[in-house]
């Protein structure tokens, strides 16, 4: 577990503001839950998948409940709808929130992360994945990504496995095989499926790019065209919007947790995955609800933050400096008038030189200094230095919504 | 512990929103630490007080570490300035995030509770006190609120239990007592004092408004006035600024926590306790730092939420209606326009009559909607309808800019 600094923290508002935004833009209402759950409902059969299950920190409480971390924001919405009967649907709501995993932590991997979701619940139309996609894009091209989303459809792999003779009760073991692909490779895969007594003979058909061929396999075989004529539909609105360069079909992508029932999605920026997610039908019911559709994605905060080119701003924007101890007072008083007109302004607060206090000012990267002495309050005008180019600018006192302008211009 | 439906989720963000706009206004900048500290940490002798450590949810992880939810943001700060030597100073860092408390729960009392909370460390500065002040007044002024901040000083109460006769040693117990007037008023206080074996003229001295004539106890007495200065002298910034009508000295005022060494200070907005704070100068040693003075307060979000009367604006500033089923594709296309040009919109994703649509947008409190049909798509014209008033606009498809002047104005 981590913390922030500064720096760090300012990455992580700015990553939190920016999918804010865009969730606000597609109607995502806000949702908070607790950190602490009971432990049954994070281990319910059929949610998250054996995995990790194991890696969920458990703990008793006084009174000897067992509870445990969240490991994720979509088993707690699952537990909050199924609670909430009379809620309007759809439900679209978003959150952002710390979750835990005591899994082996590594470089860029922590036990404590944070997730950025949004999901739909209550609805079984195709435009729901759709926005998702769109939400994606708009979250990528806002925080100036290079990007590309992976989708693909369980029931798609499901027909696939069937036309491929896999059993029904071995394609969750089939799929979690699949699902290691980016880490151990087909050769990797095979060893696996293989070790599990699962045909290889599927490896071929996930590596095909044509989906006529695709098509014709899957009929040959009598398999169920539902996953494909799905995959397909999403993909023409794809293309009608324009965004068919950032969405490729992928058959390799099989997503790790057990509730996926439909689409899958995993969005791919500057390298690594930085969101997934999908449709799951099921899991409202599983936490004793009415079966509801559902779909959605969760974004990496973290992996986002680690991607993040951009400068950010700091949040003080000028910094004003007494010229000696004796108009510290008064210089107070005049940031403190700074802030009244929402300029967001730093005071030193501790005793030090000009010098020092320019140089803190440059290493924290304050854009503009305000030095008032004798001179200046006597004549009632002042200087606004620009610490990257060193220009210096005469305001009279009178004249902040002057300065503010100025500023902001930056 | 609770979750948070968008109504109330909504607040949140609201205060949340609302206080860091004031804190980056003063300059501070922001700080994340993990929800899990080590247990010796947060029960380290001198810094929460015994009080709050049998209220710690503690645990231990897998490989047995003894781990526990934080139960302020203090606490964690101490450490990471105490682990960071080179960290400029002052260092003025907000902080939002969940805390923890294993106490009785209530109404309105949860376990698990969300604190705002601004610290300035590494200045001795009166300062420092009065920025604090100013910043609570800031907050309760843009969230609307009635409220005075009562101020105190634990050094001004030391001098006062040693003008009364009261061992060093027992003046944590005494403050301890006095910490409860607010529950168990002054009769049960001195009963308290009483059962401590402590001298019960102290209250007499607490209730005392003169300050003159406190003063003139305390030098009779021979006891320190360094407090007494302080408050003094703070007293006279709160005047100058124009603040003394929300500022007043209560030398009741004690606060729980074991770390203050200085100012207090208890924010009451619209009835109950809304902020508290003070100067802890120890509290950083305590972590094994360089001996750092430090400031600061603590906003309870969930008390400001409570106390919150303005109405939230939902996320959706205008819902989109498909006339019939055929309309639908060409409906979202068009909402994804007006998404493009930064206006909420939501689109039903569910088949259903416009007047359920209406009634559903009515229910959501959104303040526009737009039915499109053959009509619509033909004359490449629709309606605005204003789902207060009733009152319908017309617009151009062209027109979307005007659209959302009209939204904005609103």
């Amino acid at each position: 577990m981590m913390d922030l600094l500064p720096e760090e923290a300012r990455k992580r508002n700015y990553v939190l503001d920016t999918c804010r935004k865009v969730f606000e833009r597609y109607g995502f209402k806000p949702l908070e839950t607790p950190i602490v759950e009971e432990l049954g409902l994070l281990t319910k059969k059929g949610s998250a998948g054996e995995e990790i299950e194991k890696e969920i920190y458990s703990f008793k409480d006084k009174s000897d409940r067992e509870l445990g971390l969240r490991f994720d924001l979509t088993v707690p919405l699952a537990r909050v709808v199924a609670g909430n009967s009379a809620m309007r649907k759809p439900f679209k709501r978003y959150q952002f929130g710390k979750v835990y995993r005591y899994d082996k932590p590594g470089e860029k991997r922590y036990r404590e992360f944070t997730q950025a979701d949004v999901d739909i619940v209550g609805s079984n139309s195709i435009l729901c994945e759709f926005e998702v996609l769109q939400i994606s894009a708009d979250v990528c091209k806002e925080l100036g990504f290079n990007f590309y989303i992976k989708i693909n459809s369980r029931k798609l792999l499901e027909s696939i496995a069937f036309a491929c003779s896999i059993k029904k009760e071995r394609i969750e073991d089939c799929f979690r095989c699949i699902d290691k692909l980016d880490k151990i490779g087909w050769d990797g895969v095979k060893k696996e499926l293989k070790a599990n007594g699962i045909p290889l003979s599927i490896c071929e058909i996930l590596q095909e790019k044509d989906l006529g061929k695709l098509e014709k396999f899957l009929k040959e075989k009598n398999a169920s065209l539902d996953g494909f004529n799905e995959v397909k539909q999403l993909l023409e609105l794809v293309k009608k919007e324009g965004l068919e360069k950032f969405v490729k079909l992928d058959l390799s992508l099989a997503r790790g947790l057990a509730y996926y029932t439909g689409m899958v999605f995993e969005v791919i920026a500057q390298g690594p995955s930085i969101a997934g997610g999908g449709r799951y039908d099921n899991l409202i019911e599983l936490y004793g609800g009415q079966k509801t559709p559902a779909v959605g994605i969760s974004f990496g905060v973290d992996r986002i933050m680690d991607c993040l080119e951009k400068k950010m701003q700091v949040e003080a924007q000028v910094i004003v400096i007494p010229l000696k101890k004796e108009f510290e007072l008064k210089a107070f008083e005049f940031a403190r008038g700074l802030r009244k007109e929402n300029i967001n302004t730093e005071f030193p607060l501790i005793e030090r030189s000009i010098s020092k206090n320019l140089e803190y000012a440059d290493k924290e990267a304050i854009p503009f200094a305000v030095v008032l002495g004798e001179k200046e309050f006597k004549e009632k005008e002042f200087s606004l230095k620009n610490m990257e180019s060193g220009k210096e600018t005469k305001f009279k006192f009178s004249e902040i919504k002057k300065l503010k302008e100025l500023i902001e211009s930056k």
